[in-house]
């Protein structure tokens, strides 16, 4: 693959990244069968009209450079997925970003992680606890991940502003959200690390908040909770740091306690229960590290094909349905070849017919 | 063995279970040996001299006698191991006291009980909630065990006074603590179950409410402890509950609780998360019971054999120290047929020389 530090190969990366219809995964796809960012935008119009739909409509050129730009002005760079700095342990991720913005202290990513989330309407009591933990964790030299949130979040980063916190934020990174937290993200872009995965100028939306968390949990050796409600965001973290093979850890609280419902709850379902910095540190050891957790491991994508035909086409498409299945099922069901049926829904999927759900599982598009 | 039912072969063995240096194993294995406890007090002044010591000084028959009739006058009766209704979970402690004192409703040992225990001094907002729990426990026909202690047993007993409840005392049955709970002990009597494993008139002393403790755990399919400071009898009660192959629960509470401390690290140990009666229940249904648990398995003490000789005990106590060592591993070092040594063992401790261990371990007597 080209260098991507060559401006070049960027701006057509980010060309495909911020097109609609293109996902990290679909990203992955479409640089390793083509072998560039350049070459998958080439062959884009045409795999679309295989899969029976108009090709996407690329970000045009220009918008990149803009984009880039404002990028330098605000004196953020770029991390490429691929290269140096970029975390390791976030390209473990099938769903890694292709791209982050980062402003700050990028060395922060080569030291140890651990994530601390919670409830933004947390008591003061919690808030206390996670800023001493977070401090009693900095002192051992373990950076704190977050996500700039009120509550738990700003305690955090608040108990680890000294000794190295990285903040995830939802938006685009000059877009200050909670409005109330902009000295301290200000402070997090200067003396810790602020990572953004939207463009500048992307105010933050309900759906780009999942994407953030997956951030948080993918940078950190293991995910704390402390004080959250049932179904609430701090859960969908720990649910994917366990997803990623991630220690996921929470603070207990009472049964009479609503806040400590979630927290008890995840306790329950197999998380460590943790109350001080050296419990967290014990279940991250890497002796503790969880036997599929296999550090250093890139994501691989799935092998394409240049066989598929139309027959291929109509009988991967007659599997499908506004339901989400496993990809692996409809590899079984149409007796294809794994390569094949990838290729096929690549197609498919730059033709916008078809989504791709967590857990490896597609539909129809709805 | 006699039908332990026959007033004499209960005045036999309620003489060795009075004496001293016959604990449960012991008593256990007379029995086996000798087939009845007359003919093991029989016995006793020629194993004891093997042994190289005095007999033990038996209870004379007339103290016996006294305290058959103060439990009649009492209102109470005898339970024997090997004779309904003796309650079967706790038959299958190596440790299960021979004879058990009981008041009042002798039909709850058939029901399935649940241990709930913690802290004397708890929070009222702990004691309100272990009422509530015992409550919700009771409505689905569970029985509620605990040791009428200040605190959680306290509230455990309130909860579960209409539904069904069994109190385990360490003193004698007609010993009345802490004296404030003299009205609540009288009416579980009446209308619960009242438990005593020593004689009445007896004051409970520190060294009873491990012994009580044993019970508590051993008659519950599980051991649920609510607030307990590390280091409490709270927890020796789930530690037996472990060791018995019972589930073992606690109720979370803050890190920033002192008394939510025991309870967080029994978690961190492996017991199971409850907030609900009806997380109890799923913990401690059937199927969720760990596999080592045996349900019906009564003790079997070991077998014992008649030819044990003096090289024999010279050897095996040669191996003993006052340190104490498991069993098996003197069988082992002395190369010796297992009831061999057990022989010696039961000689030796008859004679005074040797102390019985928790875990299956023996030393010499200090």
């Amino acid at each position: 693959m080209p260098d991507p530090a060559a401006p070049s190969d960027m701006i057509a990366r980010l060309r495909l990244i911020r097109s609609e219809n293109i996902g990290p995964i679909t990203y992955f796809q479409l640089l390793a069968r083509f072998g560039s960012a350049q070459a998958a935008i080439e062959a884009i119009p045409d795999l679309a009209a295989r899969g029976g739909g108009r090709a996407p409509r690329l970000v045009p050129r220009s918008q990149i450079e803009r984009e880039m730009e404002e990028v330098e002005r605000l004196g953020a760079r770029y991390l490429f997925l691929g290269s140096p700095p970029y975390p390791p342990l976030l390209a473990e991720l099938e769903t890694a970003p292709p791209a982050l913005m980062v402003q700050g202290h990028v060395t922060l990513l080569d030291q140890p992680a651990v994530a601390l989330v919670g409830a933004r309407n947390a008591s003061a009591a919690a808030c206390r606890y996670a800023r001493q933990l977070a401090q009693g964790l900095g002192a051992s030299g373990t950076i704190i991940v977050s996500g700039l949130a009120r509550g738990i979040d700003t305690a955090a980063h608040d108990g680890s502003l000294e000794s190295g916190t990285i903040a995830v934020i939802a938006g685009g990174i000059d877009i200050f959200y909670p409005p109330e937290n902009e000295a301290r993200q200000r402070a997090i872009a200067e003396r810790g690390l602020l990572i953004a995965e939207q463009a500048p100028g992307v105010e933050p939306r309900a759906r780009h908040f999942p994407y953030r968390n997956r951030i948080i949990a993918g940078l950190a050796l293991g995910t704390v909770v402390v004080e959250a409600a049932p179904r609430s965001g701090s859960l969908i973290t720990a649910r994917l740091a366990a997803e990623f093979g991630r220690e996921v850890m929470a603070v207990p609280g009472s049964p009479l306690d609503p806040r400590a419902q979630g927290c008890n709850q995840l306790i329950r379902d197999g998380a460590t229960l943790v109350q001080t910095a050296e419990d967290v540190l014990e279940a991250i050891e890497p002796g503790q590290i969880r036997p599929f957790r296999q550090p250093g491991r890139l994501y691989a994508p799935p092998e394409l094909s240049t066989d598929a035909d139309e027959r291929h086409r109509q009988l991967v498409a007659g599997l499908l349905s506004v339901t989400a299945v496993p990809i692996d099922e409809l590899i079984r069901q149409s007796d294809l070849p794994a390569p094949i049926v990838q290729t096929v829904l690549l197609e498919l999927e730059l033709a916008g017919r078809l989504e791709r759900h967590a857990g490896g599982k597609v539909s129809l598009a709805a």
